[in-house]
This record gives structure tokens, C-alpha cells and sequence, in this order.
């Protein structure tokens, strides 16, 4: 099929990007489980949720039938100003590694935001505007998910409520920065703006902050203030809805050449990059007309895959939340402090879960180290400088080209290069200086944070 | 014309992509000053200029005869990495201004040295390592253009030691650090590695340093190492040469769709963006075959186009580079500290001096905190955050887009963004806190800095 030259970098024309969003669990058999009321344990109603979410999203959120959302125009007219993001076909990488694989890789960097969180926080932000409210409150780990919503906001002339884990607030002004610049209001997280704030300072005064708390944070905010819904950037159905631009498009463009990838590798926090890229080949799997390996990487120091238990548990620290069915440390697990970057979350998004459990895809962990020295090597040779949770990707793909090289097959790896390494030169500086450790909990770490799962039948 | 549909960004295939540079010069019936001896005072000669630059380079630096430079494969091969740029359609700004004025700009910050300083780099060290070098030698300010060489010396396998001012040393870790992942050797300037440097610092040990301090330090370290040469990032004419590959690609993508900029609007420090960006329109220009009002944008503080001299002037502080005649503020101008980013060097390139002398094209001065007013409403309106250099271009812009509100007129505008402001959040924060300042030297200050200018009759 491969007969015509492959451009280094295939881009799709304006009227080839998609025009609905695709709904894997419309695909799936046994769908993945409700969220559960954490006080009634009773599956989550659309009622129940809309103090917290905004409506459209609460629709997307629950459907397990419908297969393909359209996107609303304005959020298209969005997304040409920074999509379609460019299949990069990675011959210098290939060269060399001397491997006969042949190497792609979806970039999703090339926005401001410098990652493909933009991607869902424009959607998000456009139902708010549309059902007339005034902003929107999240929390931001590594801070690319707070710089996107605020980029979004700022477009649709919302009102953005940040918190931001404390030790990132602190590691990474120009983050904030950038926040500030698109008119957001950054608060590092626990603050005493709020009861679960305050609360966790009182107990924990030196507490460098959590995802979870933060998430606490700004839901109690966006539920006390009128006018107000909470967005989140990864975990949720609703955002690997959103993160399907990200497949489809890959899906597209490699149909034009006629090529079809034997393996497809993403770094996996929450799971929306991972389940926005695989999403449209993973349907075809489970319909039975296609197969691919399909692989998920994540930190060593944050293993909810790998190491984690697949069990309901609390969204958030603060417990006010849905519960979630999915792989997880327990929602009281925070990564040692030495984790660099995102890729954080305790648990894993519910869909991804139950494809995991079903045993459709693999996945890995990486050590830090490991991953940074394939950062390093990857942006020398690809000119890329990449996100450090991009670079696990990347790690295994490389993994994966030198198997390759050793076995002689020529397979088609793809991998999903989600962002930017711009805002984590603290920690290629550590790498840079021979600092950097590595750290993987002991499984009596693992144990003792596994007592905060709640129980439920 | 312009029947069809313009997308909000044009790309070019690859094989659209220039396969040669343009000299302008070869276009130009007066051409530019010559290069002199500081010591002669007579026109250099490719053997005076060897110990300094790489061979391949002075050809195209003293050509002025020859239109086209083919394009080495090598080099295209890298430009293929991130090239083609995107011509984007500012249709947003365009309907958030309500001007009549189609408004295009072609961006150059989707690599990750964040600018168009990588076209010449990655040129400069393909003719170093051809030439068999063991590596190069150079200065930076704002940091782009070291950036920019560290990534392209880490392809070829080239060592790279970068001299960078003292103050965007310590103001800019991470830009320092993004060298240092790519391999490069960055020590601040001035420093006690060169007798220019010692003899600075014992004279003004509280010194900042300035970009043509930087400059004389790296010219010295590659004329006293074996195998090494200096190459500089702006200002020569062989940057300009490679710059081309900017305008020509616009121009490409322009006449795809049939479509004439009336006006060309770039910021101009050292003068290769802008030159390069304007290249091929002033080509025609000057044969008679069109027209466009060309602007060049500087800072009011550092003003060398609208309150310089044209006159032969030191290129360094440390006046060991060949004279050049240019629009200058005296090479011993250093702007404010107050002063922002880029575009802070005290000359012109010859050509665009040289043309602009003759009347060929505008210039205008522009206030900082107006560049940061109008980068923060770009970057809120079309998604990217521009570099403050960059923002010059934007402000000119869109003050012409409301002129033809005023007027009906529907002008096609063409303004070159050059990079990102992802390393400038400092600044931005400044803005963001409404603690920057405005800075414009008196006549005193210019009459007291253009003493330093040589003699040259």
C-alpha cells in the first residue's frame, strides 16, 4: 500500500478534520461501571451531578449508546486555529536507531497551551458559556490542563478559577504566568479560600499539595458560587470524548497513505491522551475488524495500572466527588516528591479500566530516569523537545524500534508526542546536573494507601 | 481573485518548500556598503575573514552577485523537521478588531528553539561540520538564537559554547537549560575566559553585559581554539540569506490563492527576520514588476532605523569584528535594563540599511508596555502567545488594521511572528503586575553613544 513517499510530517486539510466526536463505549459490550453517589452508593444522576458539571457535559458524561457527538461549530472554529496537528513520520529517529520499524508520532504541542489539554478545555468552556454561566473552576497539577482552560476561557469570556498544587505554584512561575496573561486567577492549593483547604492546612501546615485536594478545592468553589460548574482536565468520560479529535485525525491521515500501525503507545495519567489517541482503532478492535497492540506507559512512582487495584474509589481527597470505578493507588496516594511533571492522578479514567481489565491493552511503567534520558535522546535527534509525560511514550516506543531492530520486523509504531517540554526545564535541569532519582513505592506504600478506598459492594 | 475559501492556515506540501536562497543583493543597483578591515579600512577579503567565519558562509556573506543559493539536501532534510511553517489567516483578529483588513502572518515559532533563528542555524553549522570543524562559537541575548545553534550543532555533532548576556543568563534558567539538554557549554558574559571579557569586568565589574560584549568574548574563544569558528545569529548578510526561506515560503503560499499583501509589516533588531520575510517582495519591488509599503518595527529603546546613523561602524563592543556599514546607535549603545527580549542590538544589517536609505521602506519606533498591550490581546484573540519581539510586528499591525476600520479601505496585511513568548514570562509578569516601564534614550544619550563611532572617511 506504502507506494507513494511519506512527507515527514502529514497534515490534514480544514475540511478533512473531524466533525463529531467519538463515543467508544457505544463499542464496548460490557460497558464500564456508573459513577456511584459516595453517600447513596447508588449510580449518579444527571440531577445529582449538575450543581458540580455543566449540563451538556453531564449528557456526555453519562451516554453509553450514542457513538458520535458532533462538534459544535464554534468549538471547530476553535480548533482550526491550532488543529489539525501535524503525524509526524519520525525518519530521523528511525535512521538513528538503525531500526527497520517505521515510527509515528501525533503532536499535539504546537499551541500555546503546549499540549493537547486545549483540546477538551475548549469544549469545556464553550457548554459553560453556552448554558450562560459566569466561569468555571479546576484544578492544575503540571499545569498544562490549567493553562489550556484559561486559554479557553479567555476566548469565550468566562470568569477562570485556578488551584494549582502548591509545589508546582512554586517550581513553575511562567505556568502561572501564562495563566495570569489569559486572565485566569491562579491560587495555590490547599489554600484557606476554602473549608477542605483549610482543613487539610490545619492538619498538614508543610503539605506541598495534592491533585486531589486541589480538585476538592475547586469543586467546593464552583458549588458556592453562583454561576459557577467545575471542569476537569483528564479522568472523566467526558474529556477522552472530547480527546478523540486527537485518533480520529491520526486515524484520517494514516488512511490516506494506506498505513495501519501494529502498535500504538501513550503515557497514561488520568487516560484522556491515551484514550483520545487509541479511541477510533480500539473501536474497530472491538468490532472485530482490525487488531493492535496497544500499550499504556506510566511512572513507575504513580503505577495505577500496573500496580493499582480495580475497585470504586473517591475522585478527590477531599471525598465530595463521585465514585469511580477504576484502577487505583487509593485516592490518599500522593507521588514521592521527587516525581517530576504530570502523570499524578491516583487513578485511571473508568473506560480505559475496564479495556484494560478486559484484558484489550497492556501497560508499563517507566522510571524516571529512563524516561528523561529518552527525552534527551529524542529531542537531539527529532528536534522535539518533549513534556516529560510524553517522553514515556516515547521511552517504550523507542523500546519497542530496538526490538524491532533486533528481531528484523518492520512494524508500525505509533505513539501520541502530547506536548511540550518548555514549562519543565527544572527538571531536565536536574537531569542535565546528574540530580535526578528515581522512586517506586514498596508495596506496603501501596497497602497503606489503599486503606482510603471506600467500601462499596 | 481570492474566490476560493482561505483556511486558517496555509501550509505548504513539501514539495513546495524553497529549494534555494535569494540574495537579494544580486536584485539591488546600489548595493550595500562592503565589510572594511577596522585596522585597513579597506573592504575584507574572504582570507581576512577565515580565521573568524566558516568558508562556505564568507561566499555567501561577500556575494552580491549570485540570486540563488541551492539549498544543501542535508539542510532541507532538517528543514523538513518543522518546515514548512504555517501562513495563518488572523481570522479572529480580524473579527474581534472589525477591520475590513485581511490579515495574515506567517509564524515561525512551531520548533522548540520557539523562533525562525533555526533556518540560519541549522545552515551555519551544516557549512561548519562540512568544513570539518570541531565546533562553533557564538553569543546570545534573549537566548533564541542559542537555542536555536544548540539544537542544530547536537544534529550535526558539533560542540557549541555560547556566550550569553550576564543579565538574560540569570533572568532565563530555563533558556539556558534547554541549551545544556541539546549539549551545549553556556557561560555568562562577560566572563573571565577572554581577555575581552577580563578587561570589561575590570572595568565595570557590575556590569550586565551587553550583546556586543557577548560577541567580541565569542570571536575571541574561536580564533584562539583549533577547529573552531564564530557564527552569529542576526545582522550578517548570510543570515539574512538563509532567513529567505521565510518570505519565499509565504510568497508560495500567497500566490497559491492568488492573494497581494499591500503592506509587509516585521520587528527588526538585528534585521534577519524582517529581511528574510521581505525578501522576495522587495526582489520584485525593486525590479519594477510590484509594490508593497514595507515596515520595519524596532523599540523605542533601542531606536537604531528611525533615530540612528547610517555611517561604518563596529559590529562588537570589543571592535575586533569587521565595520560595517549600517544604521547604527554606536556600538557602545546599550539599551536600558528596563528593556525587554530581543531586538536590543545597535545596528542594522547592511541591506536593510542600505534600503532603506534609499527609501525603499518605513520604519517605526514603538513603546514597550503598547508591544506587551497588544501581545497580551493577540494572544487572548488568535491562541498564541508571541514573543515580545514578535509583538512589535502585531502592534504595527493592528494599529494599520484600524486605520482601515477608519477608513473602509481592504488592505491584505502580512506581519512576520517571529517566535514565542514562552521564555518571557518574566516580563509578561512585569505587565501582568503593571510594573513595567517605557524607556526612550534622550538625544544626549545618542550624541554620547554614537562617539564611539570609528572614523572612517
Amino acid at each position: 500500500m506504502q507506494t507513494e513517499k511519506i512527507p515527514y510530517k502529514i497534515y490534514l486539510e480544514e475540511s478533512e478534520m473531524p466533525t463529531a466526536w467519538y463515543n467508544l463505549r457505544a463499542d464496548m459490550e460490557k460497558k464500564p461501571a456508573p459513577l456511584l453517589n459516595p453517600e447513596t452508593l447508588k449510580p449518579m444522576t444527571a440531577e445529582e451531578l449538575s450543581p458540580v458539571f455543566c449540563d451538556e457535559l453531564i449528557k456526555q458524561e453519562l451516554d453509553e449508546d450514542t457513538a458520535y457527538f458532533e462538534i459544535p461549530e464554534e468549538i471547530r472554529s476553535f480548533y482550526r486555529m491550532y488543529r489539525p496537528a501535524p503525524l509526524v513520520r519520525a525518519y530521523c529517529l528511525e535512521e538513528k536507531l538503525g531500526t527497520p520499524a517505521k515510527i509515528y508520532y501525533k503532536f499535539e504541542g504546537n499551541n500555546t497551551s503546549g499540549s493537547h489539554k486545549l483540546n477538551s478545555a475548549i469544549a469545556q468552556a464553550y457548554y459553560a458559556k453556552k448554558q450562560g454561566l459566569t466561569g468555571v473552576t479546576t484544578e492544575t497539577g503540571a499545569g498544562q490542563w490549567g493553562t489550556a482552560l484559561s486559554m479557553a476561557c479567555s476566548y469565550f469570556d468566562l470568569d477562570c478559577k485556578v488551584y494549582m498544587v502548591k509545589c508546582s505554584y512554586e517550581q513553575k512561575p511562567f505556568r502561572r504566568e501564562v495563566m495570569r496573561t489569559y486572565g485566569a486567577t491562579v491560587t495555590p492549593s490547599p489554600s484557606m479560600e476554602t473549608a477542605v483547604g483549610r482543613k487539610i492546612l490545619a492538619e498538614h501546615p508543610d503539605t506541598t499539595g495534592s491533585l486531589g485536594c486541589a480538585i476538592s478545592e475547586a469543586v467546593e468553589k464552583a458549588t458556592s458560587l453562583e454561576g459557577y460548574r467545575y471542569v476537569l482536565g483528564s479522568v472523566l468520560n467526558q474529556v477522552m470524548l472530547h480527546q478523540t479529535v486527537i485518533g480520529i485525525e491520526t486515524k484520517t491521515a494514516l488512511d490516506k497513505y494506506g498505513i495501519k500501525p501494529d502498535m500504538i503507545i501513550g503515557c497514561a495519567g488520568g487516560g484522556s491522551n491515551l484514550g483520545g489517541l487509541i479511541a477510533p482503532f480500539m473501536g474497530k478492535k472491538l468490532r472485530g475488524e482490525a487488531d493492535y497492540q496497544i500499550i499504556a506507559v506510566e511512572p513507575c512512582s504513580c503505577p495505577s495500572l500496573t500496580r493499582g487495584v480495580y475497585a470504586y474509589d473517591y475522585c478527590d481527597t477531599g471525598m465530595i466527588c463521585p465514585l469511580a470505578k477504576m484502577y487505583t493507588l487509593g485516592s490518599g496516594y500522593i507521588p514521592s516528591p521527587s516525581h517530576s511533571g504530570g502523570l499524578r492522578y491516583h487513578g485511571m479514567n473508568p473506560i480505559l479500566s475496564e479495556l484494560y481489565a478486559q484484558g484489550l491493552m497492556e501497560a508499563r511503567s517507566v522510571e524516571q530516569t529512563k524516561v528523561f534520558e529518552s527525552a534527551q535522546f529524542f529531542a537531539r535527534v527529532e528536534g522535539t523537545l518533549p513534556a516529560p509525560e510524553s517522553a514515556h511514550a516515547i521511552h517504550v516506543a523507542i523500546e519497542e524500534a530496538l526490538k524491532c531492530k533486533e528481531t528484523g520486523e518492520e512494524k508500525t509504531i505509533l505513539f501520541g508526542l502530547t506536548g511540550t517540554g518548555y514549562f519543565d526545564m527544572l527538571s531536565y535541569g536536574k537531569f542535565n546536573d546528574g540530580v535526578m532519582g528515581d522512586y517506586m513505592p514498596t508495596d506496603e506504600e501501596l497497602a497503606e494507601a489503599q486503606k482510603t478506598l471506600p467500601k462499596v459492594e
